[in-house]
């Protein structure tokens, strides 16, 4: 039975490896199809990043990665690996922080997050790192026409990576990617039962759909994506740039 | 039909006010059986932290506060109410940052958000301001035991609040209280599909819950619980204290 107002978060699996030219839709529809399930109108599709960026060729072999002196000794005096560290560095647009092993960067995209989101987990065991997509946005809209090519149908699509945050601990997935639907819901000129005119609440719905996906989306157990059914989305020429605060208008940067 | 590894999140509605000395409890209970939901094993209520701070009477006249003059002075340059200013800094034990209208505070528990989390939207209209519980740790406790002593189950209770956050525009939900369940998920120790050692990954999955019922729970309808079905949580004594990074091994305090 469904609920009025219930909200669906159901896994895909992906067997074997995402390689650089794969359709990532193609996948992720034969994956659906042969767990009984399809997207229809309403669904949203939530994707994690590392796929996107394996089918785009966002993969860099650390062996080709020469280290400056200077990443080379942050590396070992925090036994880190400095191929990782110069990529992570190459990726930035700006050094945000950089204290104690921890390097929090600017990314080109604007993104904040640690070591421009390189990332060597659920490549090849260590050979490669996997970066962040060009740009995800893109990504995003090219993820959304595919489906509606081979679906006829609308469905938005959610990029998302998992990233740390200041003041608390753990990470939670945020979207990096979005196309399809608004990333915020705007509650701001509305009243609350009382009357009372809501004053800042513009919610990330798009970082929380992202965390919705990420709870089901195993780090371990090939789910890179899920599908959210259930939550009434406004349709829309939304994009995750949108969620990035600019420089100026933020305290902590 | 439910699919293996789907996550249910089903909103519950509460009609009427709740007041000082209610049994939230009582009225979810009530709520869900009028929905004709139950709560079973392996379920865990998110629940927003509006409503416990109004049982437990944290709650504020506004006529009552006496703003200081420098309070006055703030709240009148950015067009803010000097009482909710006051009631802000009153339940700081440090201010973060203060500028352009933005007070971003260190709460007595701990927690660094905006005002203190005091809020004045959904109370009563703008007479009165709701501060964050006292203790939500052990009011989410006392809220797991009551539903065991009702129910003979253990549920897990996450108490949630909406937060802004640094370099990302828009709110999330996150957890404030938890009890009954870890709050994070640690792939620390464990090896990727490639044999790879995943390094950083803590992944804070009482947020990413509070997220996904953030999406279920509307600032405007008179949702402020949902039940989450389908997570394989890990039972066990977590606390929402262990998301707040010490301020010693914060990079951005």
């Amino acid at each position: 039975m469904t609920t009025t107002g219930e909200l669906r978060v159901i896994p895909l699996h992906v067997h074997g490896e995402v390689r650089r030219g794969d359709s990532i839709v193609e996948k992720l529809l034969a994956s659906a199809e042969s767990q009984g399930l399809e997207l229809v109108g309403g669904d949203i599709l939530v994707v994690t990043h590392k796929i996107v960026s394996k089918a785009e060729g966002a993969v860099v072999r650390l062996d080709q990665v020469r280290p400056s002196t200077s990443s080379r000794r942050w590396a070992k005096r925090y036994a880190l690996d400095a191929r990782v560290v110069e990529l992570g560095l190459s990726q930035a647009r700006r050094v945000v922080r950089r204290k104690g092993g921890v390097l929090i960067t600017e990314t080109q995209h604007g993104f904040v997050c640690a070591n421009s989101g390189v990332d060597v987990s659920n490549v090849d065991g260590g050979m490669s790192a996997v970066l962040l997509p060009r740009d995800p946005d893109r990504s995003a809209a090219s993820l959304h026409r595919e489906i509606k090519r081979r679906l006829g149908i609308s469905v938005p699509v959610i990029i998302a990576d998992t990233f740390g945050r200041p003041w608390r601990e753990g990470l939670t997935e945020v979207a990096v990617g979005v196309a399809g639907m608004q990333v915020f819901r705007d509650f701001r000129t509305q009243r609350d039962q009382h009357g009372y005119r809501l004053k800042a609440t513009l919610e990330s719905v798009a970082d929380e759909l992202a965390c919705a996906a990420g709870l089901v989306c195993g780090k371990l157990s090939g789910t890179p994506a899920a599908i959210v059914g259930g939550f009434s989305y406004t349709p829309g020429r939304g994009r995750a740039k949108q969620l990035i605060r600019p420089a100026k208008r933020d305290l902590f940067r």
